[in-house]
């Protein structure tokens, strides 16, 4: 089966993308209970100051997906919301390369 | 020192797609050389055909300039130069999560 990946652009309120960096961290901290998430990073921007890419790797589509109904997933993003001006989710299919 | 991130839009010519990620594929296997090359992924994109994105994660962001000087790395650009007819790169900084 195919991995599954995405680039996740989420853009904060103005003066909040610490604070959603930090509970996105916490997401992080929280998927390292599923070994089906093999890449889960929180990047913030030099350039966009209310940026925060996140960048997953899963081993399928479908493990992701099961992911989002978890009761845990839903809680986090219910604190996250009020701190999210906007997401843009890209879809990847990662084919390969070093740290996969 | 902070750790160096990007995401590189690399559009290819029609039909070259697949030439190019192999090409990528390549250069992912030269990085597994550089110990500061933390992940170098190739991923293609089931809604943009022309389109290969590169994951990267560097030590810092020295050890990325310093590959771009490499003879390796200025053969591997001119032998894709041919294929490409466009480049985004993002730059990032990665702040932590499952699999830094």
């Amino acid at each position: 089966m195919s991995k599954f990946g995405m680039y996740v652009k989420f853009t904060a309120h103005a003066g909040q993308r610490d604070a959603l960096a930090k509970l996105l961290l916490e997401s992080a901290e929280s998927a390292n209970a599923f070994e089906e998430c093999e890449l889960y990073i929180v990047n913030i921007s030099d350039t966009e100051p209310e940026t925060v890419w996140v960048t997953e790797v899963w081993s399928n589509e479908a493990a992701h997906d099961a992911s989002l109904g978890l009761d845990e997933t839903k809680a986090a993003i219910q604190r996250a919301m009020p701190l999210i001006a906007g997401v843009e989710p890209i879809k990847l299919q990662p084919i390969g390369g070093k740290g996969l």
